[in-house]
């Protein structure tokens, strides 16, 4: 019974971890678009900041599911809980990753006059915030339901992508001066759809974690073997 | 003696899955690319057959590692492999992705005339394609050189990405018409480079295994808690 206490508490540790490294993330792509958007390069070099907390993360919380399943040899939910919070640390690392790419591009863009107020983009990054932190507590609290509604935000991340490829495309054709900065630009907006991926990869297992144990349950209760 | 005997077997099998898994998402670009570069739209389709036995052969594969896990409890060196082995699969699938993004790409250029002979598109994807089988082979024979050749290989795609992305800026300035094609190439581009990063994040991971070991070896013949 007390060592029960004692893996509650560890699972407890690692939800608690990997909120703390979604928060990371959140805050990286929070200073890499501020960046962009306020003109302010200072902001990206803050978002380079973290991007070593959240490797070292990786690491601790990867560190921390392997003693776990070394040491406590769990069954059933514990063990998928487990082995998908060591998929969703690599998710979160690969965000992070994107927020260095937003940051640089956003140096680049600060050294050259602005084509257009920035619109599309920072509703984008709103949308992937949410989503970042929605689908990690979808996960902590096995909530299939708001890893549903983080599939759907994946679809309106798509459309405003598009919107911001068609709208730079017209810039470009209508003047090739701005070429170089709209295919920046693009990348930004392909960087933030690219991390909206990830959230939705993420919400997509949360979903088949709950329903394959909900598969597994009735499979069970009809004595098969699943 | 005859379960371990079984365990290694059953190990065994999980590698040869993830050699098949790697093959059919090498299939899937190289149709892909051909697409392109053969201008068939055919083979685009070809390379969306591959989407689906990708996604099943992921879910086998995850489930046959939460079976090692539940039913054998490995530790140590098998553990850490088997953990990697869910991981990869997400790369491999992710990377089967980007293959369905390339086709998509190839079948809207495919209806409209070609910018200019594909040549650094195609010597990415030969690249690309042997750092997803070489990263693969370093990972079921646990080579740490082998992996790092492939981290090696990554410059090499990055800098022929640029490479691609300059060419096709000049295209784009130079000729406005040119510009929704050329973006559509740009992003092909960026796919291949897309894949190998995932292979170079495998390749990490392969070192990281091999050295953690090594590390923890040596910690625990100095007999320090490691």
């Amino acid at each position: 019974m007390a060592t029960e206490t004692h893996f509650q508490k560890e699972l407890e540790e690692l939800k608690q971890n990997l909120l703390k490294m979604a928060a990371m993330v959140e805050e990286a792509l929070r200073n890499s678009v501020q960046s962009l958007v306020k003109r302010d390069s200072d902001l990206a070099q803050k978002a380079f900041g973290f991007e070593d907390r959240i490797n070292k993360m990786e690491i601790t919380i990867d560190e921390m599911c392997l003693k776990l399943l070394a040491l406590r040899q769990p069954m059933a939910a514990d063990l998928r809980f487990i082995t998908s919070a060591m998929k969703i640390t690599t998710d979160l690392e690969r965000m992070g990753d994107q927020a260095v790419n937003i940051s640089e591009r956003a140096i680049s863009l600060n050294q050259e006059p602005q084509i257009k107020p920035y619109i599309d983009i920072p509703r984008m990054t709103e949308i992937v915030q949410s989503m970042v932190k929605d689908v990690l507590d979808a996960f902590v609290n096995r909530d299939p339901k708001l890893a549903r509604s983080v599939c759907a935000r994946d679809d309106m991340v798509d459309g405003l992508n598009d919107q911001v490829v068609r709208e730079l495309l017209t810039y470009m054709m209508s003047d090739p001066k701005t070429i170089t900065r709209a295919v920046h630009l693009m990348i930004v907006a392909r960087c933030l759809e690219r991390i909206a991926d990830h959230a939705t990869n993420i919400a997509e297992d949360v979903i088949f974690m709950v329903d394959a144990l909900v598969i597994k349950h009735h499979a069970d209760a009809e004595t098969k073997d699943a």
